[in-house]
């Protein structure tokens, strides 16, 4: 029988992580015992958050260097042992990195197989989630309002800010390169993009936004944070969604100038959030997402990098910030 | 007639205001106009916020060096050119650091006679209404909860975590002194304090919030919002109140290390505000702030320095934490 391909998490970073903190492995295929199931990985997502397992206990447990790196994937199920899931069966859950995994029944989401592989695993998935309700619940944005976005053509941003302009506001994206700032206007819709390296970013996203920003999206934290608490708006709200710029870094950083002083003259809330706290009502928001893309509504961008060997690469460029839109990796 | 003395705000402090930032005047006392009240100042209120006003634009406009100093206060109807005021009634508004002011009639609000006049700048006034909405409205904490609250010996704080205490929390306060911490325990009922010049300020909030912190309710941003942050459990909130360990400051402190990715990790809410925006809803903190005052659940601790002449060097007091509870001038 085909053995089963690994990628060991198998050193911690200090800085940035690359493909040399990981390892391949071979090991035999697990059997599932009674109520598990055992899947094939199809297509496995790579996120951003994955670097801040590996620093701390997030909202999961810290990664520990000898595991199987983490992470979601979707998949085909080999053989199951519950009654809720048959061989054949498109499922997604937290595979890891491996071409094979045995979990059981409850951690496993079936998915209707009419619907696109990359969709499930992005618009549709948790990268779909974490938008909708990071704007909509948290930042709670009302019509003619202006909404900032960072990191605005990654998965995340890319879909907060197209749902931004579908709730009716005025949508300034944040990114790192003039490239993905005409992409995310061109093609996203955007109605102005700044780019956070150009050396006066205070001054180009008070060009930008000229009347101010009322809820501003954020997935970096750092001086895109800084700048974006300057310009906030009386009652301004902050969707506190991911730290990107932190990442990597060795120590922790100073938290944002004008924290607490700006909350507290202009009233401002800021608030973290995690998506697996709105769990429960994944069906609205999968809906809503389904049908705003059906309608040609919100694009879902995603970059496919072929080859299950190419996981570490591509979480390397994933901090490099070579993509646009969601990444995944076909395995 | 008697002249108007008054203290100018004179000169803009780099650091820390001192008495030196002021001046005296004398001017004739001004004509109340039709809708407008003239009013003896018996009563003025010290603030935190004032070095904040010195600083620059927050809730209200900056105050500029020449201007009679901003504040709160409570007098005696003198000469009133409005129909809803007379002689001698006992009223409330922004009089500024002055013996006579003139305001017009909606910047007046008139007071029964039976309270007491520190009660009317205190508990039932704009500390205890500060207190008593950012708490439970911004904080809101749920019986059983632990609540921590900064310059707890201070006008606002003291309230802010005797609310707790009826509210049913565990109630921790941190004061700058050993004196003010046994002052808060013994005196006001908290549960337990902490000295934020220990040099060991998480070890003693860790040890003092074993349960974490659900609600904390910052006075002074700095290190002891870190600190707080480093504490709180999962969906913890900061009210922000005030900031007062940066009023003195000469440069934009760095926010604090942990945001925003404790808030992520934690969903955490951080949220500030300012009690003028809960203002329609007076009349409901005043009726339960004054019951608990009757029924012995809240003590109302006041300073009262003697003369208007000690405004200036009342108010360097206050910055060097010198009062315990709210502290007012006679005038």
């Amino acid at each position: 029988m085909a053995k089963n391909a690994q990628w060991i998490y198998a050193r911690k970073p200090e800085g940035a992580v690359t493909a040399a903190h990981f390892e391949p492995a071979e090991r035999d295929i697990p059997e599932p015992r009674d109520g598990e199931v055992l899947v094939r990985t199809t297509l496995l997502s790579l996120d951003p958050a994955s670097r801040a397992w590996m620093a701390a206990r997030t909202y999961r447990s810290m990664l520990e260097p000898g595991e199987v790196m983490a992470g979601w994937g979707l998949g085909e199920v080999v053989k199951s042992n519950d009654a809720k899931f048959a061989p054949g069966d498109l499922v997604s859950g937290e595979y890891g990195w491996q071409r094979y995994a045995v979990l059981p029944a409850r951690a496993l989401t079936k998915h209707d197989k009419r619907i696109k592989p990359e969709h499930i695993l992005g618009v549709l998935g948790i990268t779909g989630l974490t938008a909708y309700f990071g704007l909509l619940d948290v930042g709670r944005p009302r019509p003619g309002e202006t909404v900032l976005v960072s990191a605005a053509a990654g998965a995340v941003g890319s879909i907060a800010g197209q749902i931004a302009k579908i709730a009716g506001c005025r949508v300034v994206g944040s990114t790192s390169s003039d490239e993905k700032c005409r992409w995310i206007v061109d093609e996203l819709g955007f109605d102005a993009a700044v780019n956070y390296n150009s050396g006066h970013l205070l001054q180009d996203v008070r060009a930008a936004c000229p009347n101010g920003v009322d809820v501003y999206f954020d997935n970096t934290g750092g001086e895109m944070l800084t700048v974006a608490l300057s310009r906030m708006n009386m009652w301004g709200r902050v969707s506190c969604c991911g730290v990107v710029s932190q990442y990597n870094a060795t120590a922790p950083a100073a938290g944002p100038a004008g924290v607490p002083g700006f909350l507290v003259t202009k009233r401002i809330r800021m608030e973290g959030f995690v998506v697996m706290d709105f769990y429960q009502r994944r069906q609205e928001a999968e809906t809503a997402l389904a049908r705003w893309v059906e309608q040609g509504k919100l694009k879902a961008p995603v970059e496919i990098v072929e080859g299950f060997e190419n996981m570490p690469k591509a979480l390397e460029g994933l901090f490099a910030g070579k993509n646009k839109g969601k990444l995944m990796v076909r395995v």
